[in-house]
């Protein structure tokens, strides 16, 4: 099961602290993590996944594996900027976004899109036209938030 | 001055009569018209721009020419999937989101993070934790739509 | 019709007067010329086009139109790098290489990979297990190579 | 250590059992396996570096990581044909190219301009008005291959 952990390349010490305990439930539940490989959010929820003996993969935008973050054990360089984004969600059964800015939202749009299930902690909401549109599954925890993440990507061919 | 439209591949009538309008304003203010190339809101607004005499690039994500709307002047072939879509928000000044479904959110979530001016009609609206974001400009109609994009793309260096 | 001239962003004043005699010709046969959009052989071909009244594309690795040769009337602004290479080959009806590095050797492979025809003036050969592969057309000057991609892009659905 | 392995999707028996050779030395000697995921020297290059107890990777063109080979540890789907040979390189620490066709010969191009070391072992052969470049360190089997793969990448920074 590879699932993707989407956010911003900075954030606060308490999304931080969601995050990493995002990445400990991924390893608990023997799932890889996949993310953007660089700082912040990506950064903290690789550090919890390695520590509980989990596989993370950085699909990284820049021209050189040395941008990636000292967590990551698989870094796929692309040189090809925030296009990269596609590439961790087609790779991922589920992501789960936490907190997050523009990329993130990129990264939500692409996995709607591409029918990829997206798990929310305290991350975007949408609306059109006045109403809300919940394609997002909200999560309450760290821990809420890799179970809903396992049970939308069985249900995901 | 390259303006980008931005909306779904299929539309309603009365979104296609919004594009069309638009793409006619957009060829009257003398801007070329670059969007991703197939139908619905992109054809309506190449089909407007190229009643005017304006100029329409297509940013096609597939492997061929062929599948470029009839309006296209420039069908640009990337082989790349929605990867393109990033290829139409840094070739523009400003774009324009008119409807659109999860692509076009893709589209306006780029454009944000790149620091490219995203005016919208009758489109997505963005909250994070209960807060709206007010980054899309937003706007009446085409001819407001148009107006407001050249503003912001004479700011934006 | 639109036909891709590669070829290195830096080159021999020979070459160089080769480059502008191509996008010469190019323009004199109302060809759209489709580069790289940096420097060398695509500014100097893209100088030849546009004082031939040619139109000329620029497909930029890069995140900015500002990298862009003072020749090119329509820059695309990728931001992914060498991949970029694919566009211009795709987006073409047949290419011809001019001399050319490791880069222009990776164009003329994916064009040969997609059936694109390639000519070639003063550029690489190849050949594998000590057998020519003439996969690559050759032109004697400018004139030849533009007739030559004619030709080719013609026989090219 | 990160060793590319490039080769056409189609391959004499001869070929796959060089591939496979190859990939059983590379997982003898520590490197992880990144390839294009596909089949004939992709395949046999992943089914020998499994059966050795090696990691393989596959950098695939399409939309689902169904079309990996059945040796792929880990499916990289990346939506973007073939600009996904751009990221096979860059990586990987060093490429070993076995025979191939024009896929190949792109990727050893880009390798090339990269910087990244390519291994050969009866793959094609460059050269430039005449002269012969040199670039493709030549290998005369499969662990002749992965020695010099191995002494380039610890070269390459």
């Amino acid at each position: 099961m590879f699932i993707g952990v989407i956010g911003g390349s900075r954030c606060s010490r308490k999304v931080a602290k969601l995050a990493e305990e995002t990445g400990r439930e991924l390893a608990k539940h023997g799932a890889t993590l996949i993310c953007g490989g660089l700082g912040g959010v990506m950064e903290a929820a690789c550090r919890g996944a390695q520590q509980a003996g989990g596989r993370t993969i950085g699909i990284l935008p820049g021209n050189s594996a040395t941008a990636a973050n000292p967590y990551i054990d698989i870094p796929i360089v692309t040189g090809m900027g925030e296009a990269r984004n596609v590439i961790i969600i087609r790779s991922a059964q589920a992501v789960i976004a936490i907190d997050g800015e523009f990329g993130t939202l990129s990264e939500i749009a692409h996995a709607l899109r591409s029918g990829v299930p997206v798990i929310g902690l305290n991350t975007w909401a949408l609306s059109k036209e006045g109403q809300k549109v919940d394609s997002i599954i909200t999560a309450q925890n760290a821990k809420d938030a890799v179970e809903k993440a396992f049970a939308a990507a069985r249900k995901n061919p």
